[in-house]
């Protein structure tokens, strides 16, 4: 970095592009975009980061973020607490929740099993699932992990583990996405989406 | 934004998304991954970005960005005062500075004419380097705006304007960069790229 610049902007452009996805001319612009702004347009983005910490904690029934805990999906009467959606991270409970179509419960894993990257079941939050699971007494469990390698494998541990409790597991569809292309699909999508047919 | 969300997650993603290049995913994705920093990783981002305003002036010379008044360019002993280099950015500054290649010092514009944007003469620090010109001794004058219409016409604007101090005004070649292709290029590159040929 050019040694002519003034050392806090020097420090915001490297703290910047150490965040993921902005590398070090994203991070330039975006220093010398917020240099631009009045003292005002700072001050709520320099706070927010701050307090970001103090503000949050994790709902120890759920495990999703929350500002108080349990947060407010488990402590809500108008969610179905008999059924339980297991997802790997927080911004899927998000994507969820935009749907408006999921009126149960969640439970965050905060990852995947991967070995590869030294994530084990005691990393995750797959402990507390089956305890979970155990104590309550729940309908369905609908297992929301990606459908990728580790997604799979951590839905299979899952389903094996939870199969002594007599719950109903479910798998959410794999299958073509809405405005997909047949003719594109790869093997595996497309094998899924004849196997999870539905009649009309 | 769904509502589920603690306060401070929903204050940083919107404050996150308003930057530019940053989209709403994008914003979600960045808080998060604060969240899941230590709080020794967030604190220095986020007084940086407090602290950001109270640490930078501009250099009252060149108009650059600086630690103190006049900046380190306009106040090294290195530097070739009679030669001016008008730039549009800050960032524009610290790409030629990179080079490692010029020697002289800057001027920066803080933008290009465009009425469009309502952006005139005044907005931009052009009656500053006038008056620098016309009060120094210098040898040369290197317009190095953008080779977009804006900067062009600026360029231009530049020009017309020094001509009565007597001073020699220049403009960067704009050509075929390092790395192109011939059979790609424009008509404009091209043909300034054979208008502005130069001997072996």
């Amino acid at each position: 970095m050019s040694n002519f610049l003034p050392k806090s902007i020097r420090v915001l452009i490297e703290e910047l592009s150490r965040l993921p996805g902005i590398g070090p001319k994203s991070a330039q612009r975006l220093a010398i975009y917020l240099l631009h702004q009045p003292e005002t347009g700072l001050k709520p983005l320099g706070e927010a980061i701050l307090k970001l910490k103090k503000d949050v904690v994790f709902c120890s029934t759920c495990w999703n973020i929350a500002e108080s805990d349990p947060c407010k999906i488990c402590n809500s009467y108008e969610r179905n607490k008999n059924i339980i959606c297991v997802v790997e991270e927080i911004l899927d409970v998000v994507a969820l929740e935009k749907t408006g179509e999921y009126k149960g419960v969640y439970h965050v894993l905060h990852g995947v099993l991967s070995p590869i990257d030294g994530l084990g079941p005691e990393q995750l939050k797959l402990g507390a699932l089956f305890e979970r699971v155990k104590g309550g007494n729940f309908l369905e469990v609908i297992i929301a992990t990606n459908p990728s390698l580790e997604g799979e494998a951590t839905a299979l541990y899952i389903q094996k583990h939870l199969r002594e409790y007599g719950v109903k597991v479910t798998r959410i569809a794999r299958g073509i996405p809405i405005g997909g292309d047949i003719e594109y699909a790869d093997e595996v999508t497309l094998s899924k989406a004849m196997q999870g047919r539905s009649e009309f």
